[in-house]
């Protein structure tokens, strides 16, 4: 199965949200990491106008969701629920952390629907609908503040995911070929470069050939760093030489 | 350097946002994952209630943030600056992945101050913007919808940032820990549940001791997958027990 039919089997089911913003905030962060199955459990205000807005692009998310009266409804049909938890219960099924769920997650997306749980805002999941959930995810926040926005949970646990269903290389515009770019320069060039530079460096007497110092080790070190592209070779070379020419403002005279 | 200082070394830096509710989420974004260090570069409007009430338990976070009115004053000290770009750029440095350009932020931030650079929700950061950065990041959302709410991409940036300072394994509660939890029973103990599961199947009549079939191994791999705590099996034994007294309802009379 491809890695966005395995994302699309994964819902979200938020329990009680209390502030529309949220549920709106909630559908762009699954939407941005292809994720569309949205369920809501006795929402305060859905749809709200504050859900729309906060939502931007990711609308169509929320006109599909479904609401619910409790969370057994909203996991009908589902294999595994995973419940976000932020707090030590003495009930529930053992929490495990969000890299090693979202891959286990996949793993059950395969042989069907899985449901990922966050609970309301302020007060969380009640100890009967963690019950309800198999398995349990803590995002590992600074202990002394670990109070995530529930947009933002749920903006990590669908990265993560996607980052699972993808081998942790999801696919993106190939940002390197870019129409600026050239090939990168072949060794002959490069020293090409170095030649040309010493030289410079010689005649304009900032390198003394009795005392050379490191200054050419130093030049290669740098620009073997920078893997340096054709164009920008041309482009060195040409700034050299006009410090070369007679009427070059770089010439020492 | 323990990994809570290096976080403390890497500061977020938000160039022209237009929306302070963005401002307070990605205070709080960076507070629940250990950073603390935010700068913002001609905010529209700074401070501000909206910014405040999004922040939550995060307004200390505000209230020691700096303003800029360019992004080089920003990064003024800084050793590395790592723009997020959502978007294919002529120029620029090349867009790595985020996890990787976490795992080399922490590197970098054992020797220096590191800067993560966003830009404004609707333009994003400038190609000026982006010259003055040393690398950039690209969150892999779906190439179809990658247009994450600031404070989510910010709240993604820091969590790898705190999944990388920790080595994947952020300290978290000790969630099994819990004051309800026995110790894992003994084999002895397990046994001593199917002898007696067996003892009542059979007296009861639902095990055929001419047909056993697979009821004991069935049972027995259930058990080994939850493997049952020694409060768990004194409670299913009891229940057991119980069935078996002339009065108990699950009798078979």
């Amino acid at each position: 199965m491809n890695p966005e039919d395995l994302l699309s089997r994964i819902r979200v089911v938020l329990c009680r949200p209390s502030h529309p913003g949220n549920i709106g905030a909630a559908a762009r962060a699954m939407k941005t990491m292809g994720l569309s199955d949205l369920h809501l459990v006795a929402p305060r205000s859905f749809p709200d106008a504050e859900a729309d807005a906060r939502a931007t692009g990711a609308v169509d998310v929320l006109q599909a969701a479904k609401v619910h009266a409790d969370l057994p409804a909203a996991l009908a049909g589902v294999r595994l629920a995973i419940a976000l938890s932020a707090r030590r219960r003495d009930l529930g099924p053992p929490v495990g952390d969000v890299r090693a769920m979202a891959a286990q997650a996949l793993v059950e997306a395969a042989a069907g629907e899985v449901a990922l749980v966050f609970g309301n805002e302020t007060v969380g999941l009640s100890n009967d609908e963690v019950l309800c959930c198999q398995a349990a995810v803590s995002i590992p926040a600074k202990p002394e503040f670990s109070s995530l926005n529930l947009g933002a949970a749920v903006q990590i646990l669908c990265y993560e995911l996607r980052m699972a269903a993808f081998d942790a290389a999801p696919p993106t515009p190939d940002f390197r070929a870019t129409p600026f770019a050239s090939p990168t320069a072949t060794v002959e060039e490069v020293e090409g470069l170095y030649a040309h530079l010493e030289a410079v460096a010689l005649a304009s007497g900032f390198l003394n050939p009795a005392q050379p110092g490191r200054l050419m080790p130093k030049l290669r070190r740098l620009f073997a760093r920078a893997r340096p592209e054709r164009d920008e070779i041309n482009i060195l070379r040409g700034l050299l030489a006009a410090t070369q020419q007679p009427t070059g403002h770089g010439r020492k005279r």
